[in-house]
C-alpha cells in the first residue's frame, strides 16, 4: 500500500493542502494525473467547484486532476486511476455515494494494489474499519457504516483536546470516543490537524508535528509521538 | 400534546435539570411516577446509574422515577406510563434501542395522546422528523434515521455559535446544518443550552432565556426571540 491519511486538508492561515506539499511530492513522484473523489461536498459545494479547488493545488506539483464524476463509468475510471485523492466534507454523504455507485470494492482493491492514495478528513475516515468515529452530521442515511478497512483501526480526524474553559454541556471529543468504545472494540486514533498516517507496503507510521491520542477499549487514553509505528493498533 | 423538548439537561455550574424545575412542576403537576428511558447512556453510564440520576432530581418534585429497562415488557410499561422522560446521551444508541425494542410507535402514540413528555438533548432529537441533525457520534448503526415526528421540523440541540477566534478547521455548527439542508427540506431549529420547546395541544412555543436560530432550505439563517410561536416551521 502507498497512502497518506490526513486529519485535515488545510491548516489555519494556510492554503489548501499546503502543509502536505513535500509529503505529496513524494507520494505522487511518478504520477501525471490524480483522480479526485469529490462526493463529500464540504458546505454543499458542487463536484465541479470542488474538483477545481483540488486541481489548483496539484497544478503547483505539475499534476493534472480529473473528478471521478466527469467519467461516464466511474468504476472503470477508478480501476484505471494512476492515483486517487478523496477530499473531505461530509463522511455520510461520501460513503452513501460510494456505495450507490458501487465503488467501495474497487477503491479498496486499488489502494491494496499500491495505487497512491490521499485522503483528507472524510477521505481518511473511510479508510478505517467503519465511519462510527466521524465528527460529521448524519445528513443522509448510508446503507452501512462499514468502511474500506484499509487500516485495522478507526481514525478520528480534526481531533480536539477538551477546552478547560468551556461552559458548554455538549460532550467533549474524548467522551464521544469513549462512548464509541463502550459499544465497539475497534481502536481509535485521534489525529490532530497537521498529523497524518503514512502507509508504505506493510509499514504504518504517524507523521506531522504533533502527537496523536490512542483510545483502546477498557484502557485510559494516551499519547503517542510523531513517527510512531502504528502496526500495534488492532482490535 | 403536552411536552418539553430541551436543548440540554444541565446548565453550566448548575445541578441536573435545575433550570427546568418550574417548567417541570407545571408539566408534571398531576403525575406521581415518571417512566425514564435511559437508553442514550451518556458516557456509557449504566441504565441503573442513569435512572438514579433522574430519580434524585425528581425526588425534589415529589415524583417517583422508574427506568423502562426495569420492566419485563417495555412496550406494555410505556403504554401504562403516566409521564415519560427520555434522557440525553448518544442519539444513535437511543434510536437503535427504541427500534430494537419495538417502542417507536408506542412512544409516538403516547405523546400524541397527551402523556406529559420531557426530552433533553438526544431525547429531544428523537421528537423531530429524523436524527440527521444530531451532534452525536454515530457509534452504532440504527435501522433508520427516521424519528418520532412529533414536531414537523428537526432540532439541533446544544446549538453553538461559531467561535470567531477558532483556528480549528472542523466545520462550524452552522455549516453542518447548511450541509443538512443541501440534502434535505426539513427545517431546523438551533436550540441553545437553556432553551426548550413547549408543546401544549396544538400550540408550540420557544421557551427559556435565549433566542433560537432558524435554518430553512435556500434561506439565510436567522434568529427568533424566546416565546415565539413555532407553528410556522414546516417543510
Amino acid at each position: 500500500m502507498n497512502f497518506i491519511l490526513a486529519s485535515t486538508s488545510t491548516m489555519f492561515g494556510q492554503d489548501y493542502l499546503a502543509y502536505l506539499s513535500t509529503a505529496l511530492e513524494e507520494l505522487l513522484s511518478d504520477i501525471e494525473e490524480v483522480t479526485f473523489i469529490p462526493f463529500a461536498r464540504p458546505s454543499g459545494i458542487s463536484y465541479d467547484e470542488y474538483t477545481k479547488t483540488a486541481a489548483k493545488f496539484f497544478q503547483g506539483l505539475e499534476k493534472k486532476v480529473k473528478g471521478l464524476h466527469e467519467f461516464q463509468n466511474p468504476v472503470e475510471a477508478l480501476q484505471n486511476a494512476e492515483a486517487i485523492f478523496t477530499g473531505g466534507g461530509n463522511t455520510f454523504l461520501l460513503l452513501k455515494t460510494l456505495y450507490e455507485l458501487n465503488l467501495m470494492e474497487t477503491l479498496r482493491q486499488k489502494i491494496q494494489d499500491k495505487t497512491p492514495y490521499l485522503g483528507t478528513s472524510a477521505g481518511s475516515n473511510i479508510a478505517g474499519q467503519n465511519i462510527k468515529t466521524t465528527n460529521d452530521m448524519p445528513i443522509v442515511y448510508p446503507p452501512s457504516f462499514e468502511a474500506l478497512k484499509i487500516i485495522p483501526f478507526n481514525i478520528n480526524p480534526h481531533y480536539l483536546d477538551p477546552d478547560p474553559n468551556s461552559t458548554h454541556n455538549g460532550e467533549t471529543r474524548e467522551v464521544r470516543i469513549l462512548e464509541f468504545l463502550s459499544q465497539n472494540e475497534t481502536p481509535v486514533i485521534g489525529l490532530r490537524e497537521g498529523s497524518w498516517i503514512r502507509g508504505v507496503g506493510e509499514e504504518l507510521h504517524l507523521k506531522g508535528k504533533f502527537s496523536a491520542r490512542i483510545f483502546l477499549r477498557n484502557q485510559k487514553p494516551y499519547e503517542i509521538e510523531t513517527e510512531s509505528d502504528l502496526k500495534f493498533l488492532k482490535a
